[in-house]
């Protein structure tokens, strides 16, 4: 997906967002935003929305040395879903139907997003629970989703979000976890996961955790290290969540379920999907 | 008012709006965003917004060679406020005080803003007059209105937008009018008024019109007439109506009432005003 002329003042309120988070000092909030300004100028807006946030992010790192400026509000929601994780379990365990109540629960910790809203609420996941346990989703796109979990024989979850790498450890306990790895950002950038989220959220006692190599806020390839760019192509089933991976892999050919919340104009646009719906679809495998 | 790090995000949001008033050409909209960016980032923040908001304006003006993009959408504007002009105005005039209900509604029509929003809509304003006849004001400063209005020799009332102005003309008639003059624009930046609007909201048939000499949406006094600032200094009572006045006038010395209904968080922290809420502000004149 390109970046859309609205995705500019998003970037730019991103960049506000970030450069009060890695420093209190106004003259380094005004330089961070002046760099932004004018690489956002100079950019490629064919490119997808989470490059050119991986440069902001960037920049932001670079005029302040502030490596992981999100680290503590990443941890902060690792221990909020934490907490959440026993009774979501249960409901998942006591449901008719654990696969989709997983995915449903997946697709609702997905809300847990510093790159749309700079802090997140206990009561707006609740929230997002019960609006995700609910909203229509295709059942057939479930339907293949249940037929490509069987066929397949390696399988790549891409991680999105602290906090809402809890949620997804739901849905990973329901996939085939012996011919699944769950993904997660080679280094930290906004709140997406790392290595030491995927620990937390104790992913790595299910699946194997990769690194992407990457600092993008998606997946973009070009960016990733050789050996995940063999790993992924050597995939033959891909679940992309959130909303980053969307915009970075939508055009790719590879048998792809995109998983998240609509959470802007643009994506609206680009998917035809309400703002706020769940999209779930299904990219089949090129013939 | 500086302009606060939160204007550039709606800076650069203007922008686009402004962009696809002025034309239908993704490659023109493309080139006015990277312009307007590059300005941005180059920009001196501690000036008023409405500064940078009338560059921007300046450069989707001269990329595309449209000397007032908005003039349909303001030409609308007037249309639909003349058509709920004679009910109002018998509401003033039925009023226990006139005075007050005028302002009051004055205030109901600064709702009428491209610059926060690209679209108006008869129903937005129709909510904003029942919500302005009840909101508090202060009685305060409405009593000090009443004694300045009465001593004051020289009035100016700074306009501010098309549609607004046929409110604007409710408040004017409940003013000493042979001591008032009010001020437009001295040519077309988004939705301000001009001449031609003072004109068809039947301003002209009141009180004399001025016009301020320069393209800014708001009142910078270096950027005006030399002629206007004469006036302006001469001036023993200010009447300035919306945001954009505010915003550049913020800090000046003379006695100002600032009329305007808070519409962002900037404004919200700078007057400490909630976003919604009417600032009826008396700066009394220097000792």
């Amino acid at each position: 997906m390109k970046t859309y002329l609205e995705c500019v003042p998003c970037l730019v309120r991103q960049t506000i967002d970030t450069a009060r988070q890695v420093s209190d000092d106004p003259t380094m909030h005004d330089s961070i935003m002046r760099e932004a300004l004018s690489t956002i100028a100079r950019a490629d807006l064919s490119l997808p929305p989470p490059v050119l946030g991986g440069v902001i992010q960037r920049i932001a790192r670079v005029t302040t040395g502030n490596d992981d400026p999100y680290r503590a509000a990443k941890q902060a929601c690792n221990r909020i879903a934490l907490t959440m994780y026993p009774e979501l379990e249960q409901r998942v365990l006591a449901s008719r139907d654990p696969l989709e109540t997983a995915l449903r629960l997946a697709v609702a910790g997905n809300i847990i997003d510093f790159a749309v809203h700079a802090t997140v609420e206990t009561a707006r996941i609740t929230e997002s629970i019960e609006e995700c346990l609910t909203a229509p989703i295709s059942a057939q796109v479930l339907s293949n989703f249940r037929a490509s979990l069987e066929r397949a024989r390696d399988i790549l979850y891409l991680g999105d979000n602290a906090g809402e790498i809890v949620f997804d450890r739901l849905l990973v306990e329901q996939l085939p976890m012996e011919k699944t790895a769950f993904v997660v950002k080679g280094r930290p950038v906004i709140n997406d996961v790392t290595r030491e989220d995927a620990q937390v959220a104790g992913i790595n006692d299910l699946v194997e955790v990769l690194d992407n190599g990457s600092d993008i806020p998606g997946t973009v390839l070009s960016d990733c290290s050789a050996s995940f760019r063999s790993r992924f192509e050597d995939a033959d089933l891909i679940i992309s969540k959130g909303q980053g991976n969307y915009e970075s892999l939508s055009d790719h050919e590879h048998e792809i379920f995109f998983v998240f919340r609509a959470k802007c104009q643009p994506i609206a646009i680009d998917t035809g999907a309400p703002v706020g719906s769940i999209v779930f679809r299904h990219r089949p495998r090129p013939v």
